[in-house]
């Protein structure tokens, strides 16, 4: 076979010419001419593994720029660490790539690889590169380290804690919408705002830090389901119920835009996912700590609700409550994928 | 849409239901209910990290047992590991299912997982589920220990260093060619072994630990891409060139008979792949002490070459010798995934 101008070159010129530069501050990974990485945690420290999987056509489209298909696929495992306050060390990613992939795409995607990498501080540590009769596919398997024994998972929530979430809810949800065409009333830059938040998440790791440095939280995750699935994975891991209070969702003015004019049903946001914020419940006595917590990160942090018991058999799992006191109805409390 | 008999239940009934058991023994995994695995390395250990992607069509068929597609993945993982002398601690994994991916194949595939996690003494420690519209596709990070500044790496060659690899050389690449209907003159026992060792290769695990206990080895990794494309690694890594002795590379009783009887190229056993054997440099002055190791594992270990210098300009990487001095031709050194 011929090769054809801008097609891939073999495999070790990938990795020599796009993969070990990103290699090249962990020394472990020895410029990848190593089938392995040696990694050396410091004493004292937990390791936080996490892996994730994006395949062109369902999280992502084969004409979105590659850089940015780079960041978000670190941003996504970036804030899975951030949920739980772990510092980012580095990452193994697989590319299954069609042979008619162009070195264009190779260039802009490890660009953006590259770009985030020293936003965030971490390098690649290995990997491997394949080629695939299919769509072009990622997977990657992210490494965070907390100190020993002081992780903050899911199954920490307490009765009466009360429900926090950073940031805002359902903009990334909005920006998909916008870019399906779905959603033709927003414009300008609320618009670009949207589309931003969708494409480009930003890891709240200065907070997950924060949080698990000053023990100020009993469970926490990061949103990435949904708001309501994810709260209902902390019920179901710690056996309690959440109430969220609808009107203490935190939105963006273009999102409220959307809610209070173009009548966006608020239950779209709250179960669209893709928000990548922190959420996390913490002892109502840590209100003031929390709220100084969110002024110094410049970074809101808003109590949406509260933890309750899953006896009483009105509240199981996660429940939305309205103003007026009824209960929002949910059709479906997060991404499912399939 | 309706769902049709068979096909695949949700993402969180596929963690509960196939995955969940399999990180029973990794508490940091936490049954999978978190997103992330919380994981205490020992004191005075390193990691060691590796990760593989495959996809169906290219690195095995559709219609391949499923439960021997789980097995071989972990297995070239932990040769991964063993090349490097690590004890293999868990690994993360993604799948990307087609949507009409069968139960049946969750079922047999995570059997087969759980199989070699009993048998190498592992453990799932995370991962993602995704669905796909390509192909099914499988990517692995495997994470292995090794004592803390003792690694083997590629780059440690000696001049002068006797070339050792463990058991046989070629008989996956005899395997495959039966598979694939090439290499039809071969039958009965001998058929069924290079099939075996094509489908399920043995991870050199306890000879790689003894090599780094007993620090015999200079450079270390496992053959994976052929047996020449991986010792041209070390040369490259090393600074230095090989001279392989074409009569020292051990080949079994079936593999032997195809070479003598039925005149398939020693070439292509020495460059075709997937051995996963361990392949080493050690000083002259170690043959006793390897010979000793190699009788205490039950697996050969053979002397097949010696490390020579680069600067001759007459052995430039790895070069195989026949019997005669002549220099064997080799059209290809390795497996090339472009």
């Amino acid at each position: 076979m011929t090769q054809k101008a801008g097609s891939l070159p073999g495999e070790f010129e990938i990795i020599e010419r796009y993969f070990a530069p990103l290699a090249r501050l962990q020394p472990g990974a020895q410029g990848l001419q190593d089938d392995v990485c040696i990694y050396s945690p410091p004493a004292g420290f937990d390791l936080v593994l996490t892996a994730d999987a994006i395949v062109s056509g369902t999280h992502f489209l084969a004409d979105d720029p590659p850089d940015m298909v780079a960041r978000k696929l670190l941003r996504v495992n970036l804030s899975d660490l951030a949920g739980k306050g772990a510092r980012p060390v580095g990452y193994l990613m697989t590319l299954s790539l069609p042979v008619d992939t162009e070195t264009d795409w190779l260039d802009v995607f490890t660009r953006g690889l590259a770009e985030d990498q020293q936003a965030f501080g971490f390098t690649l540590m290995g990997g491997d590169t394949i080629a695939t009769p299919g769509p072009l596919s990622l997977s990657l398997t992210a490494i965070g380290l907390i100190p020993k024994g002081h992780a903050m998972r899911r199954n920490q929530a307490q009765i009466g804690d009360d429900i926090y979430v950073t940031g805002t809810i359902g903009d990334a949800y909005l920006g998909l919408q916008i870019l399906k065409g779905l959603f033709t009333s927003a414009a300008g830059e609320g618009r670009d705002f949207l589309v931003d938040r969708y494409r480009l998440p930003e890891p709240r790791l200065a907070i997950g830090e924060a949080l698990l440095a000053s023990a100020l939280a009993h469970a926490s995750m990061d949103v990435s389901d949904g708001l309501i699935a994810d709260l209902g994975h902390i019920c179901s891991a710690s056996h309690c119920g959440a109430v969220v209070e609808a009107d203490a969702v935190p939105l963006s003015p273009p999102a409220h835009a959307a809610v209070a004019d173009l009548r966006v049903p608020l239950a779209s946001l709250i179960t669209g996912g893709d928000d990548y914020e922190v959420l996390f419940t913490a002892d109502p006595a840590h209100a003031g700590a929390i709220a100084t917590l969110a002024q110094r990160s410049g970074v809101a942090i808003t109590r949406i609700g509260q933890i309750v018991s899953s006896q009483s058999g009105t509240f199981r799992g996660a429940v939305v409550r309205n103003p007026d006191g009824s209960i929002l109805s949910l059709e479906a409390t997060g991404f499912r994928h399939f």
